[in-house]
């Protein structure tokens, strides 16, 4: 399926499981929906349908861990941009949740999207009796979630403001902050396919950690070189809250010389695979050439 | 196993699950402990464990479910809190964990602890291969977190302030805020007992419902009556927010009257469990007639 066909499922897909876990008409639905319905790219989820493909997995197993990442990933920035945090006013050219709707509801959209991502996950085991698997899909996620993943990651980030971190401090809370996500993304499908030899597990954890640390500095390099219109947020965020900036801290060269370098390892690892990776080396292609 | 026995059993199982959870020694982490080891009652996993012994589980089956519904407790707690939610400087006597550390570590540490709650259950789930449970305690768990659980119920009792509500709106909300966790706690162990017959869940998930009514009436009534040395948070602080407050709605008389007959449905409720009760009553006389 082409990514565009793929993009198109997920959004259904979502549509459909919002719909099911949200009962009420409420204030908070309407700003979940607002928090996910918002034009976003569904990279994480694209990635569960290559990595998938790759292992020869029938596309519906992989909706629920696709959305799952996604309703992660969409809690994950509406939490970001909060007074609090990031402070940020716009997110893809729309005022971000806490403005459209006030920082309380904010807050607790982000919550109940984190637990909607687990309960999407937890009913389609049980479903689908494939709850050995289920589980291994909540541990993987939930791990990148925490204080060793995606959270740990945004509370170093904050930490690091108006610092002089050096290049190792920066990319750990960046593996964290982002790559923990998209690892998360690629090994889900790994726990469907429970024949997969603990070599080719190994290959793709180290594809989703080398596209995600490499994805994270791109964003960065976007964000100094990007002008607001094309990427949907003030350009130049990160340089005016004093965040630490890859390119900023380590040069706009150095930069590009770094993701070419681990996009290069992550497509190593993922000869290493030996199987039909076609489609992941496209959505590396993606995620790390993309213009906005 | 005596209450004093189990809290210290939860205690210690929290620690030990917090260490394997939390790998680092930063402030978030330090944030979470605060968080969590906050002299706590432990009345939820007390339910887990009442209504596993009812059901004749061992006790190891329980730690893991008694400790995820205590990390979602205290997440809840933590957000519950900040400045954009009720504004709480005081939790237990102790400053809460935005004025202990700060607002921006606050966030993430309820979102680390919501997440590490569902690796704590999935995690044991693929341990004993009772995946089955574990997707169907994790399902339930997230459920109960979620837009019609704690945080929608949570979004309405914000929505409802400064306003007069009827007492039909007044319970809809209690019920989703406080008492779909309560009811979760005693629903997770019969995910464990595959073999229970539907009857006996219904009546068990009725007992649930019914003292986790009860125990937000009798918690707005201690925050009327009570004084804030006893009590550990600021003494008719809903009243000050203009929060729904059942006694202060619908009168001081009118809230005991309501909690006994609650409390009598309750009982009622596991009558038609048909199995040794006791220590789920002796908890129920815990939760609905304690002094603080």
């Amino acid at each position: 399926m082409s990514f565009s066909t793929l993009v198109r499922r997920v959004e259904n897909e979502l549509e459909r499981r919002i719909d099911a876990g949200i009962e009420s008409e409420g204030r908070l639905s309407q700003a979940m929906r607002y928090a996910v319905f918002n034009g976003g790219k569904r990279l994480r989820p694209l990635l569960v349908y290559a990595c998938g493909e790759t292992l020869d997995l029938p596309v519906e197993r992989l909706d629920a861990p696709a959305c799952a990442v996604e309703l992660i990933h969409c809690y994950s920035l509406v939490h970001d941009d909060l007074p609090a945090m990031d402070d940020d006013d716009l997110r893809r050219g729309r005022p971000t949740t806490h403005l459209a709707y006030d920082e309380a509801t904010a807050i607790l959209a982000g919550d109940a999207l984190q637990a909607l991502a687990f309960q999407v996950l937890a009913q389609d085991g049980r479903l689908h009796h494939q709850s050995p698997a289920g589980c291994g899909m909540i541990a993987e996620l939930a791990s990148a979630c925490g204080v060793s993943g995606m959270a740990g990651g945004q509370a170093r980030d904050l930490e690091l403001e108006h610092k002089q971190p050096d290049q190792a401090t920066v990319e750990t809370m960046f593996r964290m902050k982002t790559g923990a996500l998209i690892r998360a993304a690629v090994m889900m499908p790994t726990a469907l396919a429970p024949d997969l030899p603990s070599t080719q597990i190994q290959a793709l954890r180290e594809f989703g950690e080398e596209i995600g640390l490499a994805f994270q500095i791109r964003d960065d390099l976007l964000d100094v070189e990007g002008k607001t219109e094309v990427i949907g947020k003030q350009a130049g965020a990160d340089q005016a809250l004093g965040k630490a900036n890859w390119p900023e801290l380590f040069g706009i060269e150095g930069a590009r010389r770094r993701i070419d370098e681990l996009d290069a390892r992550a497509r190593a690892a993922l000869d290493r695979v030996e199987r039909d990776t076609s489609g992941l080396h496209k959505l590396a292609d993606r995620l790390l050439h993309r213009a906005t």
